[in-house]
């Protein structure tokens, strides 16, 4: 098997995590990093992720010459969320012949929010042999991907459900401070009305399910609300007092023709009780999947944008979503 | 949307379920029905299907004749279950051009006991722009491509266990015989020394996910015992005593340089409580996923088998695979 060389764009905790699984991988050359942090360009890559070994991999700012100098295949992105954030950095990766596998939660489903920069992504990609993909565990696999799988041995689906739980005490500090943890449920308020809290990517989700079952979204709820604690909770990083925010319920609901069709709720909380995925289908046959304990997030992000690095190198050139690709699987498991 | 003719091939129960299925989907034209039963050939397709009006499709016999008289797109294929008994079947669809979906169990991972014709038949399927994939639930979704799917969000994987609970004594009366409902162990032990008594598709589902997951198997085991009943069981179609046989436990083995990577479990009896499909993957994270009640079979293949018409329309000519094709999904759900 020919070997693949990948870049990691990005070095926060996912980017870190994700060039740690590419070194461990079979078969695999990390062959470059970017960030653009000042107390990162410079160093080696392998100080960067902590390792008492240099990798030879020295950090640049600098990607497009990086991408004119070093041959590589594919570039694992992880910078931010949002695609008109990230857009400047995925065509210049396109431009290069490079293929994408971003976690960009917004390119799971682009032509949402920014149509018009996903079409030009994609004209971009198709002339330079580029594929590009936004994946991940959230959004990316058990609120979208993971139910339009299910509903493929059920006829006549009339509607789906996705429900997500997750402790959030188990998860890193800025996912806690992400969810509200220890603010006052007013301040969360101000924070939804402003934009600046929700779980990112529910609605692409959403319109991916839409679109994979082939209905039409005639309209579509959403809430965020706080949830609120009833007891103490303690994390590593935080002290939630009765009364403060524990967490963040996100909760949607996708209709056709006045009939409610996808359903979906989120909540993400310290201490929420029995985390897990399910994926409810009314159909015939009606379908109820559960993975208890649920998906956990960001080692699964990390293990998604890896695995999906083949099927993304097989594709044909152009912006993808999961739909077009191949099922998921691991990739080269031991 | 363009409509998509569509001719069924065989009209068995799954046949016939599949027929019916397809006329309740918009967009689809059934424009042709095939079987050498000498009680069906001649008859409208409405009256086999025991409808109140005629379809104005005759069944045929003759498959050849009828691919070069009616223009179709895809063929939905459901007659026997091994590659070699319906190798020329699909020869002459590929040859027509023809698409097919079909239920044979082999063809769920044909390069497994046939590898010649599988070679031959994909030669034959590329050169006449004919796509060629094996799917149903079992094999085909709960024992293998879930399996995969999940592992999508799991890096390195270590092992995969599918686990599978069927109830008989909810399921149609071929399929409670096949489990061997009402023998005597004896007979049943003599029927798995003669090879007529297992399911087949289940060394198919083994092989399809050692492939996904890039695993050489290097060794297998396969166990076929029967599960005695305990207590009286009455069905629709049987009775069986204590000490008789109530249905088949069909497990197997894979494994990769010694080490087991892959098990699986497989009970389907009269009585069998709590049915449930289930996959366990051992990785990072490891994954526990649970279909309540499991997926009833029947309906689900009828389900998977139209569904996959979309995908393997759109796919390129040749014999593929489940791992070949974009995700499973309902096809136009309603």
């Amino acid at each position: 098997m020919q070997r693949i060389r990948v870049i990691q764009y990005g070095l926060g905790p996912i980017g870190c995590a994700t060039a740690k699984a590419l070194l461990e991988k079979e078969g695999i050359d990390l062959v470059g990093a970017v960030d653009i942090a000042p107390d990162k360009v410079g160093k080696d890559l392998g100080e960067i992720l902590g390792l008492r070994k240099k990798l030879g991999v020295r950090v640049t700012g600098d990607a497009p010459t990086l991408f004119r100098k070093v041959r590589a295949d594919v570039v694992t992105h992880c910078t931010r969320s949002f695609l008109r954030d990230v857009y400047e950095q995925l065509e210049q990766a396109a431009k290069a012949g490079l293929c994408v596998v971003s976690s960009t939660e917004e390119l799971l489903y682009p032509h949402l929010r920014n149509p018009g920069l996903a079409v030009k992504l994609d004209g971009i990609a198709r002339r330079h042999g580029s594929t590009i993909l936004g994946t991940g565990v959230n959004p990316g696999f058990v609120m979208d991907t993971l139910a339009l799988v299910l509903s493929g041995v059920s006829k006549s689906v009339r509607s789906v459900k996705m429900v997500r739980r997750v402790d959030a005490s188990t998860r890193r500090m800025p996912l806690q401070r992400k969810v509200g943890a220890g603010m006052k449920p007013a301040e969360f308020r101000t924070l939804v009305k402003q934009g600046k809290l929700g779980h990112i990517g529910l609605m692409e989700s959403m319109y991916l399910v839409a679109e994979g079952l082939g209905w039409n979204l005639t309209s579509t709820r959403e809430k965020i609300e706080p949830v609120v604690a009833t007891k103490k909770q303690v994390t590593k990083y935080f002290t939630v007092a009765v009364g403060q925010v524990a967490g963040i319920k996100h909760t949607a609901s996708g209709y056709s023709s006045g009939r409610k069709v996808i359903d979906m709720d989120l909540r993400m909380y310290i201490g929420a009780p029995d985390p897990m995925d399910a994926v409810d289908i009314e159909g015939d046959p009606s379908l109820n999947l559960v993975i208890h304990g649920g998906v956990a997030g960001d080692v699964a992000t990390v293990a998604s944008l890896v695995n999906a690095i083949p099927r993304v190198l097989e594709a044909e050139p152009g912006l993808k979503t999961m739909i077009d690709l191949p099922i998921p699987r691991a990739f080269r498991a031991i």
